[in-house]
């Protein structure tokens, strides 16, 4: 064949595969969305319609990939946990990442336009995302994993919130709130909203506090006929009987045990 | 802080980093591009605005990321080139593919929305592409990559063009076309164009048969002045004086040795 | 200093890191031991003191390596489990499988000199390793693997018992034997050993048919106290207080899993 | 067949090829040298048998491994450059780089035994090497990762000198002497040796200064004929009508330009 002189070319490709029997986790990350989201007028600290507009790409690509078991999101930002014994793309790492990348971008334009955020997209500011795989062996990794972005979640969204409601209640320019808040810790930062503008933090949205989270749910999955640590031969039997599964959303509590232990299957 | 305990995840992260020194490439590839083009309904063999669609966004990446010095695509690819010493994301391989693939969707889906294509963008039909990246160590190997994807654009194009033909014009269904082209030799479909629909293949246009190049050229490069292939310090010390770039659009051969002898600089 | 503006050459050294929390697997392989084993003049099928030399350099890296809580070998192959939370050299794979290459070499060749084998070892023909490592996320992986290895000894030692003694008692070129075992199933080669020579393979000795472990046992350990299967926490907590170990030899069967099942800590 | 069902653990196996058409350069270094000199009861600053030891070893590497076209080392370690198309072991690194370190072991070990240093091995001090693979695109990089290491070898040996000298003519604990260099620079420590004990450093062994070269010299190569710097085409058109080589021994400058201008089939 003609190009066959050149095909050697493809011997310089590099991949890699994904350890098998881990947990994959991809987190798509938004780029440059401080820029991003002054160009729009984000509402501060949190634009429900941004959020809304990222939560239902999220939920969009969840649906059109059915090896996707959860996702945890908030920001601009959102974390999907596969299966472990998923075998997209035979797990090659570039294809896993870069369809993440472009459909997350994808639906995030698309729902930008149906919902008619502030303004019409500019070509110079599209919405982009990049993505990254991590890959981990255990359960408690993987619990780790989105307790961890669960509690920066948490962080950011405390000081957010403080730092917006010094500028806008409290008057102060972005850079006096900023040194305001430098060195203090959680505490002081309750105790400003509190003391100061009346505000009890606790009573702030939970999707602000907690993030977004969506579950594949297996329907009437009989956990209390197992203990909750079932063996992964004992859960795949059980599995096979309960096939039915349902997409729920929640901004519970992920760090807490209770959550996982509630959903076995998700170590499936 | 509250997540220090949880953060000992990052170590699972791994990343690779493209050896410096070397010719980075990333393709982006359109994922499902055949039920797509079904999909939206896309002229056969070729679609002029789909091309225009494609080529809109390759020069817009182009444009802007400056360490990409060239492009090639053609249906529903494009190869882009990178400087040797680009250092864009410090050379780390998922922030560049996933970029890449991910505003590369942006684009089309901006351009497909203003160039009105067929019909709306459907949500479960949105276009999405992967990317990968090859990094060659010297300039042989970026001309065969590129003579490689060139070649192949014309065997596609030649194929393409005689099946739609033998369906258009022969009365054929796409099973007969296809069965009717099994083991059919280059000069096999250009007999069965002229002999039998009076076509000349050379004569359809350079687009389709070449696919489309953009480059960004050194505007006033003294090439007469240096023999082809000055060394690279040589090299650098031209490009100091002569800043100046233009991204310009061919329709070239680009197998041919006097492409890249006449742009030495694109193995800078 | 002087040699800064060479150093540079470093930015391309590139380093693979074994995933944290995985068991790793290390084996080395004898390089060209066909020909070695002519050249040193091996007693066939197994010769008893080049596997006292290749044993007695696996006890050896064991004792030299405390990571190494696991060994199996037979032929001129070593599989050497490391515990899952192992930091030798920071679990860099390029130091851990030369390291394990080299100085399993060299115990090799101390040895060889101490036992005095058929002769003094030659120049070309010096006893070397290769080396390499894998990662298993879980249990179930690792026992998997050294019955793979086991299954594997007893392949191979089934078809060289009957091979050998085919030559040696069968009066057959080693040509002749070859083609006689074409094709053949365990099962036939057992009824050869039997009807055709007396010899029962059940009888060989253990160290032949099921290769050589060892395993670094805790002293004590009180296995009736726990179920078979122990948490990872429990198990910690357990070994902190049985912290005595020592090494023990078997030729038993790895592949049953009552061998796993009576030491939780190889998991550890 | 009987291990068929835990075959899949291979699956798990990973493996990098070193690019293509880079030049590869291997390093073995010696583990723990320092205490190993001390135990050995080396001579400092350098140990002349211990120099023709390592020496012969990467002779006999270089003899039995024909890829390898120069070697450069020093004190306990040495690098070796193999061209550019190598394809040993189809460039897996694994291979490479744990045969490299089990080889160089075993040729260090034989000619210690050999040549009768100072004691006979110590089966808990036997002498070991790690190695690790590094590829290089393009020729100056590889012209820059042999300056480095000379100029390594040079600091390190004018170091090592005064220091030694400090000690064993100068009457100072190791302690005292190493104070006494701490901030010093070259010009500092060549006045020190030659105004305190009359040793002009530039009079020392080339050896020892500037390591020691071994080459694979093309027999008759017609340099004259060629610029310093033939196009890949042209070296390799001369190398076909040149092909007896032959492996030579240097000590001399591989920083200087000349030194590679006049063997540029090094780069092949």
């Amino acid at each position: 064949m003609a190009n066959s002189r050149f095909e050697y070319v493809r011997t310089f490709e590099r991949e890699n595969i994904l350890l098998p029997q881990t947990h994959i986790v991809i987190r798509v990350d938004g780029r440059g969305f401080h820029k991003f989201s002054d160009f729009y007028e984000f509402e501060k600290p949190n634009d429900k319609l941004a959020l809304e507009i990222i939560n239902k790409s999220a939920l969009k690509l969840m649906q059109s990939i059915p090896d996707i078991i959860m996702a945890f999101g908030d920001s601009d930002e959102y974390s999907f946990l596969l299966k472990k014994d998923c075998e997209l793309f035979e797990r090659r790492e570039f294809k896993l990442i870069t369809t993440f990348a472009s459909t997350f971008s994808a639906y995030y334009q698309f729902y930008w336009n149906q919902l008619n955020h502030s303004k019409p997209l500019d070509i110079d500011r599209l919405p982009t995302f990049d993505a990254r795989a991590i890959v981990y062996p255990n359960n408690i990794n993987v619990i780790d994993y989105f307790s961890w972005r669960q509690a920066d979640c948490h962080i950011n969204n405390l000081y957010n919130t403080t730092f917006w409601t010094l500028v806008s209640k409290g008057g102060m320019s972005t850079k006096e709130a900023e040194n305001r808040l430098i060195g203090t810790l959680s505490a002081d930062k309750n105790e400003i909203l509190f003391t100061e503008f009346g505000i009890n933090y606790n009573n702030e949205p939970e999707q602000y506090k907690k993030g977004t989270i969506y579950v594949r749910e297996v329907v009437d999955f009989p956990l209390e006929k197992y203990n909750e640590n079932p063996s992964e031969i004992t859960l795949n039997r059980i599995l096979k009987r309960f096939k039915k599964t349902e997409i729920k959303e929640y901004n519970c509590d992920i760090i807490k045990e209770k959550f996982w232990n509630d959903r076995p299957y998700l170590f499936r």
